[in-house]
């Protein structure tokens, strides 16, 4: 989407200004990834990202073209992230494919209760927002959630063969399913600030898993 | 929550200033309505909804407190207007209980689609917007949600003595799991312009009811 070019390297460091311009770039996108999941993209001033990560105003289109341009490396940002913390739970062979879920699930509960239910899902909370106003945002977004659903589909498909699903069971279709519900009850557990909705539409998604 | 007081009346017609106010102010509640569920909260101008009802500008706390008051006035207006609908479809006994919750999926597809998958639900979208952030609202959005789902549940009790769901099952928790979900899936519905989310999402939730 909107990664950095990789840079081609001699032996030696690179330029000091180029890699401080990548640094730089890259403090900002990990600033906007906490306050745009926080607050969104409309209510987010550009400004505030500047201050904090301590850049000077004016100085925002060195780094990107656009506050667009910024809010799609922020979701490619988050994207990466969040694939690499579901493979560390979905990959985890030492533990039954659907208890791998299970253990996704009790983590973002832990997650989401440490930040004070304030962020949730920056993916979730920008379709929301962006979704029906946006086309430049509605791809990427749902490119993101197909993501998912392709790794969780994937640990589905293990816990079929170990026989944990009926073999009736579409993994792809449940995958969608999850990930359907599980952004509806992040947004729940936000408004009443707890966890009950997750752990409320958690066990009835696994208690309606197909056993034949 | 912010109903308009009934109005003591005589014999005759209200005074013609009283009545006047009254209409106006459901008229920005109306309008309201409309632009809340399609641009938000943060976003919508006051102003906007004065000059589309063709209210002069500075006359809103005429009708309103705050803003704050009027986001709780349009709030009470689209959960009366929706219970109404759910009503509508869930108290329908010519049609057995789970086909009355199919018939409400197939008319909330109809009405999605019908707005462009520009609107979704103003509750859920207030909420997602708004849970971390207003403690305003936070109470009020909930309620709504928990009036649905004891609709819901009354319908799933039905379907339970007619044997269509399984004796196990605990319909104030399938109802809870049922708007958890279908909240999910109107986001989702947004972001790919379609009612695909929202069939798969009924379809899964209906194939994983208890039979017994």
């Amino acid at each position: 989407m909107n990664k950095p070019a990789p840079q081609k390297r001699g032996r030696g460091r690179p330029p000091k200004q180029v890699g401080a311009r990548q640094d730089t770039r890259r403090a900002l996108i990990r600033c906007g990834t906490e306050i745009l999941t926080e607050k969104g993209f409309h209510v987010t001033g550009i400004d505030e990202v500047l201050k904090r990560v301590g850049v000077p105003k004016g100085s925002f289109y060195h780094y990107f073209a656009s506050k667009e341009d910024f809010g799609l490396a922020v979701i490619d940002n988050y994207a990466s992230y969040f694939a690499a913390k579901l493979d560390r739970w979905l990959e985890d062979e030492a533990v039954a494919p659907l208890q791998r879920m299970r253990n996704f699930v009790e983590d973002a509960k832990h997650g989401i209760e440490r930040h004070h239910y304030r962020r949730g899902c920056l993916i979730g909370n920008l379709g929301q927002e962006l979704g029906a106003l946006s086309d430049t945002f509605r791809g990427p977004l749902e490119a993101v959630f197909l993501d998912w659903q392709r790794r969780v589909a994937t640990c589905f498909r293990a816990a079929q063969s170990a026989g944990e699903i009926g073999a009736s069971a579409d993994p792809d279709h449940l995958a969608a399913f999850f990930w359907i519900g599980w952004e509806g009850a992040i947004l729940r557990a936000k408004l009443v600030q707890g966890t009950e909705p997750l752990d409320l539409f958690a066990d009835a998604f696994f208690a309606g898993l197909p056993r034949e």
